[in-house]
């Protein structure tokens, strides 16, 4: 297309769009989100966890992506220079911002530290169906706590979490791993040669994302990347780790050690971590976290020890958990299967010391905000729409005050309520508009009913299920349509609104 | 300092510190502002207004900062190059994606749409003290609703906004004014040309300046500053905007126009403008929302016209008003002073033109969170710290079970409580820790109440009244330590706990 570029530049207008991969999000969407968090921060705050709301925006240093040789050090990260030359960016998680925190305030804060934290989190990705460039998370910390006492009181309170937001019990579980038992797995295996940790790190990649890869390529996929390597379907071949078949056999096994009960789990994975020291300690710790949480209740109807749990691994130092619900949804090809993950977290340490140069414990726990959510509507838990506000008709625009007067009456006494602001001109309009509200009731006061000293109040939900399929029971018992005085205007709604 | 580099940047520790300008907000600090803006929000959901949550992250073009020839289209704002070349930037406000979103989704939304947001925003700004470059707007704003029945409603929201979070009627004020009656008046002074608008726009800016400035020149030195100009107490000369005598009057008249009452001040106006076809429009405006204010019972304690409101006027271009606060505070010099504004709005056009092309009309209300915030904890309204958790202490590091059993019954009981989760070895740091989480009761087993079935519990404030000076009546009325058995240790904190 040929333009007048000057022209064009002049009357060009902006675009009315969020930038690629970011959204807005309206109305229930934000009441519904917000009624869930609410209820997760009840519970976290019964635990003792406070809020902390740290800035949006770090340092690159402090979110420890500084790279002085790359001309902008944003991988990942939405970055910019500030003027005085420091990189700042937007943070990618809750947990980079706790450690500088942790770091900055560590004479003031209570030690251990307990905080929950709740908000948006930027990540610059490639954007896709439903992955979006900010999202929410929700996290909750305790630092400064080397006992897996506080692990265990993070899985108790992420299952009172769950269940207080309406996942009921037998709807989730939340599986608790040990990254230590893996390592004396490996150790066994072979793989991990606890004099020099850095040999055999290159086989120990490949046999943690074997392991993960379970599910997809079932166990003799599985065994194949643990030995020499594997060809897929399309031909392509992934290198294996090299493992011997009985070195294999000690991970498979791993894999497979999840019994009926915590006790017998956690037997069973004694005997694979044999001698290994961090392996026995690994053991010994999930050994502790299922008693605790035993003493307090949580049974394997709610929290499970489940060497399954690998997701991530890499990253912890000590115990693991993932929340995943079990119940299960039809996927957009309307297939069913599992829900899934909804919530993970773990023990990892040097949270603190990249500032300080000192060791701090740390034990965590992220929801997946919006997965959750998702889990609640599909279960019919969320607050949905939630009540439209009573439409108080415009009839005559010299009445104004009036009808202002009656929505002031209705919202003093509680109610929802608002006059209808556009063009009054067409009354069709304002009905559409009530509709279009979620209007239950719409008041209408024309100069008859003006003189009247009346009002009409229009039964919307009624009048629509008229409109559908009403009996005639339902119609007379709760007429679609009454005359009531205007002094009697705020019990009249009340009642068609059935409070 | 001679450093060795290359050894200084392999250990070089990133500073834990927020960038210039940015803060984190901790306990109390998070919860009283989200108590407070629940409240908001309560309110403006029964004016039948719908929360909007937009995208933290908009194009430059949309946020209105659109400059091709520059290198860096950041002036104000936090700007950064996406990798398909498009800038994008932190919001500054909450008004420009509001214009964004009913542009973009103009098909879909109700019209008139009444719309709140609460969020951070930011801006580029040097920081200084108590001025940082995020921090909380709470908006709202109806869109597409030309008649100024909208701005009443914005007024009386406010109104009742302000009583609900906890300032009494009486220590505020809504004041509303019209840009329109403005114009009207600089029509009458001569400084603006209805039928060339461009005229005397360096003149009307200083007449702008000029009344903005009463409260600090006094008369005198707006007269000045209307007339030739004005010469500070350093010397420094300050053009005028040239009016002659009479000119100036019929200024200094609008600035003084207030009277007791609504109507008298809409009919002092209305001698003002004269025969100013714009003019008029205004004080008609003004006195259909004194009116329609009246009908609602908001009378002058709460609402008042008052031609002293000019902030801002250039942008708006109808109502505009301004909550006040009229209590007196300390400032930190301990003078009396009145704490002043804690909200402003107005009518604003071409919010969506610039988009669509087509003229919306839209009025609207922003809270400073913070200023609103502050004036809470000024009067005593704010949430303060909130109670700390029972604190279980740990006399025997192998009965851990046995105490998080203890917080598990609190818990599940609805109290908040929470077991010390670092090292147990000293137990004077235990009492400390407990001090410095604010709790009110700290509950102890060792060996020899564990073996009589027994919890000592130690009442920490009456503790702490009884070391500075509570009477022997108090104390025995209420023991700051007891010891019961532990079956009874929910129903004992309660009644430590006054519940």
């Amino acid at each position: 297309m040929a333009q007048d570029k000057s022209s064009e530049s002049k009357t060009r207008r902006p675009r009315a769009e969020t930038p690629k991969g970011f959204r807005d999000y309206f109305g229930a969407e934000v009441t519904e989100r917000k009624a869930m968090l609410d209820k997760v921060a009840e519970v976290y705050h019964r635990y003792g966890f406070d809020p902390l709301e740290t800035s949006a925006v770090e340092t690159v240093e402090a979110l420890g992506k500084f790279l002085p040789d790359v001309d902008r050090p944003n991988e990942g990260v939405f970055a910019w220079q500030d003027e005085d030359a420091d990189w700042l960016a937007l943070r990618y998680d809750l947990t980079a911002p706790l450690a500088r925190v942790a770091a900055q305030y560590r004479n003031d804060l209570p030690s251990p530290y307990r905080r929950y934290a709740m908000g948006p989190v930027w990540r610059n990705e490639k954007p896709g169906p439903g992955r979006f460039r900010q999202f929410y998370q929700c996290d909750a910390d305790t630092v400064g706590a080397p006992s897996v006492a506080a692990d265990a009181e993070i899985c108790a309170m992420l299952s009172d979490a769950l269940e207080t937001v309406g996942i009921p019990r037998g709807d989730y579980v939340v599986r608790v791993n040990n990254r230590k038992v893996l390592n004396g797995v490996m150790e066994v295996a072979g793989v991990l040669d606890p004099s020099d940790p850095t040999r055999f790190e290159a086989e120990r990649g490949i046999v943690l994302r074997a392991i993960d890869k379970i599910d997809r390529l079932g166990e003799g996929g599985v065994r194949a990347l643990l030995g020499e390597g594997r060809r897929d379907e399309s031909g392509d071949f992934t290198k294996g780790a090299g493992l011997g078949a009985e070195q294999a056999e000690v991970v498979m096994a791993f894999m497979a050690a999840r019994r009926d009960t915590g006790a017998a789990t956690v037997a069973a994975l004694r005997g694979l971590v044999g001698a290994s020291v961090i392996g026995g300690e690994g053991v010994a710790e999930l050994e502790t976290i299922a008693e605790l949480l035993d003493r307090q209740g949580y049974g394997s109807d709610r929290i499970v020890i489940d060497p399954g749990v690998v997701r991530g691994l890499g990253y912890y130092t000590g115990p693991v958990f993932e929340a995943e619900l079990t119940f299960e949804i039809l996927d957009e090809k309307g297939r069913k299967r599992q829900f899934g993950s909804v919530s993970g977290g773990g023990r990892y340490d040097d949270l603190v010391k990249r500032f300080t140069g000192q060791s701090v414990p740390a034990t965590g726990v992220s929801i997946g905000v919006d997965r959750l959510l998702a889990a609640l509507r599909a279960k019919g838990r969320a607050g949905g729409e939630g009540a439209g506000p009573v439409v108080v008709t415009v009839m005559d625009r010299d009445r104004m005050a009036d009808y202002m007067g009656m929505v002031a009456d209705l919202r003093n006494a509680g109610l929802r309520a608002e006059v209808y602001l556009g063009n009054p001109k067409n009354f069709g309009n304002q009905l559409k508009y009530a509709d279009k509200r979620g209007s239950p009731v719409a008041v209408i006061q024309g100069g008859n009913e003006a003189e009247k000293g009346v009002v009409i109040l229009k039964d919307l939900i009624l009048g629509a299920k008229i409109a559908e399929n009403a009996t005639l029971e339902e119609w007379k018992d709760r007429p679609a349509q009454v005359e009531v005085p205007r002094s009697e205007l705020v019990a009249a709604v009340r009642k068609m609104l059935g409070q």
